[in-house]
């Protein structure tokens, strides 16, 4: 129905006969004259209809009206002198109309396509349709795709066999938050959406498949926060006979290779690689935004002694922790701003947020500004100066209380200043974060957690620990962080069905949970399992940062709203008694529930 | 922790030291010596272990039993004279073992791996990481692996975007079938799961995406027949302003490369293009084998005035037919196997299958053999063999009755013959069946069903049938055949909504369900709908024939059982109370339903 892609023309087509298809973007008359800029995939091109060259075409095309699908023959000539757009790949020529065919008519769009109009999410979604043809947004889901291809690319090219697990499975660990199908054939029972293909992959492994991948649908019913979908993608890959830190430097040696295919990016290998423990210390996070040139600085070292007990107390306590953040240039901070990063370090629980303004400070303290220096002593304030390299103008943050809410707290405000400072440098920091511990002590209800999940491997040096002290015991995890965001996380994966019994006893699985929820898979570690493990990259949020966009919804074609539903069909949805009926189930009415 | 594939060996690597990982398919002593094949995905390597070389390994090596994970190092040495094994890619060589680790134990495994030991599918299944060790089962997903790659490939080299639509989405027009997911967030409300992503892959389209592609998860909750499984995949393409000609081209493109890729194969392109009727008159089918030399052939005509109304009612009764079939060498069938012939047929609802063996017919008809002759004219019979161009020694088969029952019976007895007296021919006979009727009418609801789905269009030369006569309307639909089993199929689809609604209104749907399930498509084809069409494959289908596999299921890494279970992970399984609790939903307990 057309020779070329409207986007595709140019001055090389000059006097060739072409026919295009798309939608009008604009129309207008000039000098008894129609103008048409005729948009598809590719882009714009500029129809031209004058009354004399094509009068029945001229009628028509006075006919049509934005977001008409027409189908135009004609030749092309270039635009005349002084009229050439060159911010456009067309802008040399123009489509000399002769046929036109109105292939559809359109009503009105409820928004324009072609302006950069600001257009509410739910109005959007429910017209997906016409979003898309905006260019951004088509771009967005062009990119993702070639991301995908890419990936896809490198692990064919390394031996990964592309394998689909079932949709329609069990109910897993983390059940409370699975999706259920209930069965028509098996009255009363019901499958589980997967959360990750975790469990089948490692069976491949068993299986001998030896190096394994797949672009997994992946579910999860929980309250969306942020930024989550119920629906979501993940790149998921699992190898055996393989130690992570081979694992890890063929993953960089994708992610290296997408970036220079897609974003024409060199991205600086081998990535950084840091220990949690450290990631936590310096930055407060477990996903740190290297980017950022901010640093947290313990000194509860030189606290233990001081008489101020919001200081010398965390510092005394081997839970809590005492740690500064130097702002450059923070000293010219208003009374306002400083109370506006108290109030936000608030929000993650800190109890205030103490400051040192660094004034003249080659004088001595004398010049420093702030409403704590009374309490602590001049040297180790000084100390205080030299271990953060302050110089006059910074500024200095404090964080005092449990570790977990200074690191959130600081963790947090040093990503603020960064934006608010335009501290943020440009490019790409990717970060290897390894060396996790393998539990995490809930205090709520008093057991163990795993950090990541219980088929985590432990470490073999810290085996031992696992009876001896779990908190101690550092696991085979690692993730992939970029620019703070976590885009991958993996493990290797125990193998042998004593351990994985004895982390399931750890964390206070019991026996009888154990066998009905994983017993296929201790039975599988019995029947001759390999050393593996594997990793699962964000498909949603690595197509986000890569197309530079503020949500994962702007890289998904037809992606849910906060609350979980769509407004374009409208689902969930009501469905008929019949359905129900042979399902076997009944919907719960609780008067209460209904608003 | 390894430097090669046990089966990427050979001679080539002669007195290399090597590290082999994987499992112990056969362990044998051997005049002191261990032998033992090690096998992984890539083949299997002999290693060798003896005291005097290496005493540690040798003891160890004593332990291993089958389906043991090891890790060796040794040299590649000739095998001695006279024991090279030319069936194996390795059989020359063998790794000379000095370091052996037992990585892991195994128990003694269900059924053994390297035998052609016939196994249960259910045990199978249950234990299908161990029978995915067989290299021809791991074969079969490598190459439905490179299937999907290759397809891929050419699709993305074609200018089609991979797009993932929603697997969470709304009740579909033939709903009786939807899995449904109860909402948490919206209690009462369900998601459905897809069985196609038709009406996605359209608004993609309408959004000007132009060439779509989906590897495609499809969900159908129905009764398991044959061989159909509750998800299943397909290669779903959609694209715009294209004639369904140019589409059907490049598809063939597509399915001929794909088949010189994989299979080696060069299929004769263009492939043959047949009516739908054609298909049912020539072979009561409209997926018929074409490497199968049997027709159908039509001698209604001849028998509208015979006395024997067996022939004569359904020849006079346009909605009856009378056809035979020929089977070349058949007059030497016995009794008792033209019996077996005629209660095959009847399960096709056929009320009997006469017959007329063909002996001496040079003579005339004296020799012939038949309970029917006495009723039939001679010179009705000659013009029969005349027709059927029977020579001595043929069978003549007969059908007479409603057409549908004509065809299901001849079709499925031809299909019988040609595999009962080897007449399928070698190789691949693809088939586009083309111009389907748009409607058919359903008898037991008295109404018009679709044929394909409510979104095909109608040939635009027929659309004034629409309202004429629905009967005679032809759907711009086409299928793809493959030796007998529709691989494919698609249309161009309705793009004006005028039209769709009155497809609609034919089909019986009224506005108010209308509105509801499919309001969204409206109101999309009211905003610029181009004119579009696609195609899906089966995928699952598709990777069977090319595997010569005997069901899906083959190529299915976790395929779910006849009735829809996965006795590995015994899904679907109860859930708790509180799961249901939170999705507002119970079970129904009705005691008859509960044996």
């Amino acid at each position: 129905m057309r020779s070329h892609y409207c986007g595709d023309l140019s001055i090389n087509h000059l006097n060739q006969e072409v026919i295009v298809c798309g939608w009008v973007n604009r129309r207008r008359d000039h000098g008894g004259v129609i103008f048409i800029d005729l948009r598809d995939r590719e882009g714009i091109v500029q129809l031209v209809f004058d009354p004399q060259h094509s009068p029945e075409s001229f009628t028509l095309a006075d006919q049509v009206r934005s977001e008409y699908v027409l189908q135009v023959k004609g030749q092309i000539r270039p635009r005349p002198k002084g009229t050439e757009n060159l911010d456009l790949a067309t802008g040399q020529i123009e489509v000399w109309g002769q046929d036109l065919k109105i292939l559809n008519a359109s009503e009105t769009p409820p928004f324009p396509v072609d302006e950069k109009m600001e257009v509410g999410e739910e109005t959007r979604l429910r017209y997906r349709y016409i979003d898309l043809r905006r260019p951004e947004n088509l771009q967005r889901l062009r990119t993702r795709s070639l991301i995908v291809q890419q990936l896809r690319n490198f692990l064919d090219s390394q031996g990964f066999i592309d394998i689909d697990t079932p949709i329609l499975t069990k109910s897993t660990p983390e059940g409370a938050r699975d999706f259920l199908v209930p069965s028509r054939t098996h009255p009363g029972e019901f499958f589980a959406l997967p959360q990750s293909p975790q469990l089948f992959k490692q069976l491949l492994m068993v299986a001998g498949i030896d190096r394994y991948y797949q672009v997994a649908h992946c579910f999860r019913d929980e309250d969306l926060r942020a930024d989550r979908q119920p629906e979501f993608t993940q790149l998921d890959i699992e190898t055996s006979f393989i130690h992570e830190d081979t694992l890890m430097d063929l993953m960089e040696q994708m992610i290296t290779k997408l970036f220079a295919t897609v974003l024409n990016t060199q991205l600086t290998t081998p990535f950084t690689r840091m220990a949690y423990t450290e990631a936590l210390n310096q930055f407060g996070s477990d996903k740190p935004d290297l980017r950022i040139p901010l640093k947290l600085i313990d000194i509860g070292d030189l606290m233990q002694e001081v008489e101020f007990k919001v200081f010398s107390e965390p510092a005394q306590n081997p839970q809590s922790r005492v740690a500064v953040l130097r702002l450059p240039g923070g000293a010219t901070l208003s009374r306002k701003e400083i109370d506006d990063y108290t109030k936000f370090t608030a929000t993650y629980g800190a109890k205030g947020l103490a400051y040192i303004k660094v004034i003249n400070c080659s004088q001595g303290t004398e010049g420093l500004q702030s409403p704590i220096l009374k309490f602590i002593p001049n040297e180790v304030v000084e100390e205080i100066l030299n271990r953060t390299q302050a110089v006059d103008g910074d500024i200095l943050f404090f964080g005092a209380d449990k570790s977990y809410i200074v690191n959130e707290a600081l963790g947090a405000l040093r990503v603020k200043l960064g934006h608010d400072h335009g501290l943020v440098e440009q490019g790409w920091r990717p970060l290897w974060v390894v060396d996790f511990p393998m539990f995490e002590w809930d205090e709520k209800e008093n057991r163990w957690h795993a950090l990541h999940h219980p088929f985590t491997s432990p470490k073999e040096e810290d085996l031992p620990l696992l009876e001896q002290n779990p908190a101690a015991c550092r696991s085979r995890a690692y993730d992939l962080v970029l620019n703070g965001t976590e885009v991958g996380g993996g493990s290797m994966r125990i193998f042998q069905s004593k351990t994985q019994a004895q982390v399931f006893q750890l964390l206070g699985i019991n026996d009888v949970e154990v066998q009905e929820k994983f017993g296929f898979l201790l039975n599988a570690l019995k029947y001759g399992c390999p050393p593996h493990g594997g990793i699962a990259f964000g498909l949603d949020r690595l197509a986000m940062l890569m197309t530079r966009s503020n949500s994962i919804r702007e890289v998904i074609a037809f992606p849910k709203t906060q609350t979980a539903s769509c407004p374009l069909t409208e689902a969930p949805g009501s469905v008929s008694e019949s359905q129900l009926r042979e399902l076997k189930i009944k919907i719960i009415n609780q008067p209460s529930l209904v608003k």
